[in-house]
């Protein structure tokens, strides 16, 4: 990768407990292919507000934010945008000459992914889960006019607080439902975890969709979008979401908007 | 340049009110060329501690100190080098597992040029200025053995102050004196500066001293060293006191230290 930091270089940001490489990779391969002198460095931190306070002190353009700080950077930031509001959860820091305003990328990317794949408006949908990803997947869901909709949730106190909060029903279990929607935002499915190979719903309940939603995105083919593609039903990954929320980051804090084409390639190189 | 920045990737920094592009030429060039998984980013802040609490909560590396944040740091660190000890004024922090330990590499260069060039201890010297690079150059000549000095100074309060806190004299004007050395510390003979086609010493001065020394980086050669060089004396230049105490932030940084051959080449790619 060509790099030329100077001077006027901008630096932007991950903060999380443990960094990852697909935003780094993402984001730097995207400045190199668009020649913006921008700079992407992955941190973690035990001190949430010194890492703010330094994103203010030194003037670094953009932070994007990751679990355990998503909630608790919203008391350290000035402004937030409606993206953020309805979840009081961010994943986003702009740093326009100290005013620092938070966006919630994740909730933008499922509402544009519930509309590029045309899921219809009205849609039954089960959730299963209610931490992390949680609040904004359900709350992109009803703001996308998805109104009936369960959170299926093991635990009863997240799962009733998160569904009531939008107007949604909770169960423990999914049992005989069978909605036309399945979204996953627990971590079943994920590589490397404790239930890497299980399906997230039923197998029965799968059968039944139209459309199943994995918000894992590692792999992006997780056993419920593997037996979801093999039926024919419309998916959504993981992957996508992380993408595209990491796109909208990238427009938000350079003011530039990659081509498909660009933005592909980032996506296939930030992977690999 | 090729960068293949990870997760892993380590941040050192300089922060400075007007950052230039030496230091971060110089560092990510011996990055490159040494396969060191690091980045260096040139930072400008109007919040001080919080720049510096941002060097601790993201785990910043090390940190380059320039005007006007030598002496406000050092309340905000941790430990203090002899070499900062003496003079109360950092130009380098290096962070170990959020412990913050001050050196200043100026002290350490302006040592070391003076041992590399061999100048006669007891020689005689007067020093032009008493801000800025002042402290560190005079109290580098103090234990170096340079017993015998005299500070130019117009500002007598700085200059009185300096000179006392060393054991040395202070002096408005150099007057009659035709010391053996004659270091410049003030700005005279900078590019784009006011003075930059002054001599910092009376031509007398300079053609009946053994030895001058210009803190002046840019130029290399300024109406001093010109005049020193086409005299035959001993020249030091600001070039090379800049690269010194870079090249020991460099080593204090990473625990490495480049050949000299690989030293030379970052510094011809730092001033391009």
């Amino acid at each position: 990768m060509q790099m030329h930091p100077n001077k006027d270089t901008q630096l932007c940001m991950s903060l999380s407990a443990r960094p990852g490489n697909f935003g780094l990779r993402f984001h730097n391969h995207l400045y190199e292919q668009l020649g913006l002198n921008f700079y992407y460095k992955a941190f973690s931190s035990q001190d949430l507000p010194g890492a703010i306070g330094g994103i203010r002190a030194l003037g670094v353009r953009g932070c994007g934010v990751s679990m355990p700080f998503k909630e608790a950077s919203i008391a350290l930031v000035d402004e937030l945008d409606d993206s953020v509001k309805a979840i009081a959860s961010l994943n986003t820091i702009v740093n326009t000459d100290g005013h620092l305003k938070a966006y919630n990328t994740d909730y933008i990317a499922v509402e544009q992914l519930l509309k590029k794949h045309a899921v219809p408006k009205g849609s039954t949908f089960a959730m299963h889960g209610s931490g992390g990803m949680g609040k904004a997947v359900a709350s992109a869901l009803r703001d996308g006019g998805y109104a009936n909709g369960v959170i299926v949730a093991r635990n009863e106190a997240a799962g009733r607080a998160l569904a009531q909060s939008l107007g949604y029903e909770w169960q423990a279990e999914l049992g005989d439902l069978r909605p036309q929607m399945l979204v996953n935002v627990t971590p079943i499915g994920m590589s490397g975890g404790a239930q890497a190979d299980q399906l997230a719903f039923a197998t029965e309940a799968v059968d039944a969709a139209d459309t199943v939603f994995d918000v894992v995105a590692i792999p992006a083919e997780t056993p419920l979008i593997v037996r979801g593609r093999a039926q024919g039903k419309r998916v959504i990954t993981g992957l996508e979401v992380i993408a595209i929320q990491a796109l909208e980051q990238f427009v938000l804090y350079t003011g530039v908007r990659p081509t498909d084409e660009q933005f592909k390639a980032a996506v296939a190189f930030a992977r690999g």
